[in-house]
Order: structure tokens, then sequence, then C-alpha cells
């Protein structure tokens, strides 16, 4: 499970540069056409740490666990299937941004992001009630900790959407945001 | 053989989002366009858990393989060349079902799947028949058991075909139910 | 090394498909236009399988080593570099094929693999001469029998160069026909 | 932190071929075109050459590293989206060197290699100062010439901005120049 996971992270990570083009058919100064892509550097760097996020927290995750089962692989591959979907939405954010139709691209990549977090909780909480695949000689508390830290996930997620509704680009810069301070966090797990 | 394989079957999945392309020529209005997309979405889902399925039942027959010899290694490199293919037709399907053409496209697409059942049905039978490539300390029922598994792809598959003579889009929903209920079976495998 | 060689040939051969594309804007008969394809499909098992067997004798080869030096690291990522390359003229060919410019994108391909084979020579034999990094263990006979498959590589695809001044269509064909032989003598090296 | 590391590596390497399209709506002489792609081939084997020494080194320091913690991880992980990015700046070099806006472009690609020389300074410093995450058997002579092959990094990188104010292709040439110098110092670590 490990090798396919790992792969499918590092390609979803990868494969998102592809979708930031420049289009100089209004233009033949590049050097502005390059900078009016800044939404889309946004929404790369976002998207791409979110991704390193949910990596480095799997791998803590999976580290405590023994034995799967088949609920287990389908949702892993549930989350799988999220993770990669998300260039579909960063590429809505990149080009829309700043445009006409700029909300609707950022309820979509806020609503990827919902249904991620949600997937990967119920991963998490399948693996972790009554320590159904943690092993024996896990301590509960590092279970406790892990669990904790899944809790803001999903309601903060959410907020990003809200946030939507008033001004997509703050939503963006919100989620941005949400992996800048995650990442330190996630990182502390790998301890 | 296994970091290939894991890699191919990994990347083919991953790659199935950039086939998802939004067209908003026709219309300014972004939502309308995303919710017009879901012969795309429905096409993504259903070609991405198939190949999870797979790449599961991949794992379960190889621990149970010790050794291999050229047929099998042919066989293989046939099977991820179709597993590879599969984009393409996916593309079709997520581009033109719902419109002028989507017959010849579901049938592109329950074809491979045909083609794809067979050579993989090859491959087990080759590896397992008379128990040629198979470990001595595997017990036989265990290698019965996933021989039964196998046995209704290639009638499974076909069956989609058939139904796209009548209803291209209920041959993709056979397809995606396929995958959907055949996922618990290929997670039960791995027990 | 082998991790990062391992990635190079699983994702240059999976992002082939990329290179089919179905043009249906001179008609709106998609199955015509499907079949109209075939140079595509030629072109893309072609060089599937091509990139197959070349990882397939890859890990033979380096079964065999036992150190690497600067010269052997050099040459495998020039090796690398022209396995990456190979999505390009395989794109030439899947175009042009059966219109004008068929016969320059065939060079280009035949070129690719003259130069793919040279590299691939030289990087054998830079570890095979006087057996610099080879284990003293592995038996001389199989270095030798190693060094004589590597033998035809360069002579065979500079043979498809000079069909493809009479006839570039036999020029691919003749490719993949030695794609399709070797297999099974890249398969047998496994053993 | 391996894994997924190799996996961004090797896939920035190969998406790098995706970069380099031909236009021959101009002519009908596909040669011609080829030929004139020449900046494109520059591009893509100095980019690839760059990513493969950026990925030796990394390995090279990293068999020194004994424990990570959380800024190593994040550093690690700006690393892995600076080389990412790689594929955006060299498809500006392949599209626009020769033409208009190919000052843009240079400088664009020179920054993104002074970005990722800055990052992969920081990077091993952080690892390597006071030994922080080194492990206690490496001799302090290895860490000192890590540390100095290191140094030429960034002002080399800022030469290149430099050089491209006064021409964007001998900046191009000097980054190539750079990377096939660097590529046997490179493995020359590795032994």
């Amino acid at each position: 499970m490990e090798a396919f996971t790992d792969g499918v992270f590092a390609i979803a990570a990868t494969l998102l540069i592809l979708e930031i083009t420049v289009d100089t058919s209004h233009t033949n100064d590049l050097g502005s056409a390059l900078l009016h892509l800044w939404p889309s550097y946004l929404a790369y760097v976002t998207s791409f740490m979110t991704i390193g996020i949910i990596w480095m927290n799997h791998h803590t995750c999976v580290e405590t666990i023994v034995k799967v089962d088949r609920v287990f692989l389908f949702l892993n591959l549930l989350l799988l299937m999220t993770v990669s979907f998300l260039p579909f939405p960063t590429r809505l954010v990149a080009h829309y941004l700043q445009r006409p139709g700029e909300q609707t691209a950022v309820y979509a990549y806020g609503a990827t992001f919902v249904v991620m977090s949600i997937i990967y909780n119920a991963w998490w909480r399948y693996a972790s009630s009554g320590c159904r695949l943690i092993g024996e000689n896990v301590p509960e508390s590092r279970v406790k900790a892990i669990t904790q830290a899944f809790n803001p996930g999903v309601p903060i997620y959410a907020l990003t959407l809200l946030v939507a509704v008033f001004s997509p680009l703050a939503s963006v810069f919100l989620t941005f945001a949400i992996a800048a301070f995650y990442l330190p966090s996630a990182a502390l797990f790998e301890r």
C-alpha cells in the first residue's frame, strides 16, 4: 500500500505545475503576463504544501498501524482519488481567480479540501477507534495526539468555503495560511 | 518487477485527472460548465477505482508467486501497457458521453477493459496452472480462491460492451458499479 | 540509483499515452477518427515495449554490478535523459506517419533509438570492460552473455534508419518487430 | 521522506519532455521546424541534468543524516516545490529563446535556479551546522567537503542572472555548462 500511496502523492504534487500556463496572445509583454499569473503561483504553492502535509501525516499514521482490512483499504483508495483530483480544482483557481467565475472556482477548490478532510478523518477514525488496526505497542497517548491533530481539519476547511462566499481571494489565502501553519505541526508528528 | 509495476499503476491513475478539461468558450457560467462535466467525473472515478482494484489484486497474486519466467514477464508488460492506455479511452468517455459519438467512445472504453481482463486472466492462469510459478507453501485453496475471483472478469466486461449497444450511459454506470462492488472483494483478498 | 531509474522508466512509459490525441474537427465520425489513429497506437506500443525491454535489461545488468563511479553515473543519467526524451519522437511518429513529413518524423524516431543504444552500450561496456564494476562472484560467462546480447543493438537500430530512407512505415514496423522479438530474450536474462 | 523525494525528482525530470512542442502551422517542413526547436532541446537537457545533479547530491547528503526535525522537513518540502516548479520556466525558455520576450523567460529560469540553490544551501546548512542532524560516525572532513561543494551554488546561479542582462542565450549556455561541469563532481560525492 505504501509504494502506490507514495507514488500517487508524489505524482499529484508534481503534476500541479502542468496546470500553470501562460497566455501571451493578448499581449507581447511576457514579463507582465508572468506577473499577472500570481493566482497560479498561489494555487500551486497552496496545493503542493497541502499535499506535502497530508503525505507527512499519512506516514505518521501508518507507522502506528499494524494491519489493514477491506474498509481501510477502500478509504485509502478514496483518499488517493481525492488527492489525485486536486490538480483539477487547482487549475480552476489558477485560471479564474480575479476573473469572472472566480467564486465558482474557489467553491470547487474548497469543496475538494472539505471532502478530502472528511475522507481523511474517516480513514483515521476507522483505523484508530477501539485501536482496531493500531499496534499493541503504540502508546494510547500517541493515538490521542494524532486524533486531536485531525479534529480541526473538517471545520477549518468548511470555514474556507464560508469565507469564499464573501471573498474568493481571502478564501485561497486562508487555505494557503492553513497549509503554512499546519506544516510545522505535521513535521512535529514525524519526530 | 514490483517497483516498475507499482509506478505504472500509480502514474496511470494520477494522469487520469489531466483528461478532465473544462471548456467555457460557449458560456461564461463556470458553475454550469462544471456541472455539465459530470461524465468526466464519472469516467475519472470509474477508471481510478478500476486501476486501484487491479493493483490490489496484482499484489495479492504476486504474493503467491516465487519465480518468474519470460512468458510471465511478457504478459505483465502487456498488462501494464493496457493499464497505461486507459487514460485515452477515459478521455473519450469524458468528452463524448451525452454527445454525438458517445457510442463509439464507450465501445472503446469497454473494449479496453475486455482486453485488460483477458490479459490479466492469461497472466494469472499462466502463473497458476499446475502451480507453475506458485510457491510450494501456498495452500491450494488460496490459489483456487484467486482463480475463482478472476472468473467473472472477462464475461462481465463483455456484458458492458453489450449494454453499450443499447445505452452507452448505462454501460459506463455498469462499469462504475463493477468497480464499486469488486473493490470490497479485492480488499478481502488482501487479508 | 535504482529508485530514480525505475521511476524515470515507469513515468516515461506511462506518459506516452498523453501523446495520443484524437482530432475530430474535420469529421463528426469518432469511429473513423479512432481507426485513422492506428499510427498512434503503433507508435505507443512500439515505444512502450522498447522502454520495457530496456528496463528489464537494465535490472539484469545492475544485478551484476557491485560498485559505481562518476563516469558510470553520468552514463546512466544520459541513458535516462534519452529514455525520457522518447515521448517526443513518439508523438512525431503518431502525428505524422502517413502524412506529409512522415520521413522526418521517422528519422527523428530512429535517431533517438540509435543514440539510446549507443549510450546503453557505452554504459554496459564501461561497467563490464575488465570487470571494472562487476562483482567478483559473477561468472565471466554471464558477463559475456550480456555483452553478446548488447552487440546487435546499435547496428539493428541503424538499419531502421536506413529503411526509413525507402519507407518510413516499414521502418516503424521494423522497430516494433525488434521490440517484439527482443522481449523474450530480455525476459530470458531475468531468469 | 526518501520515497516521496525520489518520486518528485524522477517525475519532475520526466515531465520536462511534455514542454517541448513542435508548431508546424507556419510551415509544412517538419525537418526545419525540428531544427528550429534547438532552444527546446537545450532547455530540456540543461534542466534534466540539473535535476539529476541535485538528486545525486541530495542522496549523498541524506546518507550523512541520521535524524530529521520539523524545520528540516519543511526545507525539504520547499526544495521539492522548487524542483517541481522547474518545468514551467523550462517551458518559457523552450518557447521564447531567440524570440521576443527571451530576456524575461531567461530571468525566470535563472531566478528559479537561484531560489533553488538558496533553499538547497539552507537545507544542508541547517542539517550540518553544529552537526545538528549528522550521524556521529560521519567524519567531519566529509561534512566539510560537502559544504565546500555547496558554496559556489548561489553565486554561480546569480552570475547566470547577471549574464542574462547582456545575453539571454549566453546565460542558458552558462547554466548548461554548470550542469555539465558539476555532474562529475556530483558523481564524485557518490563514491
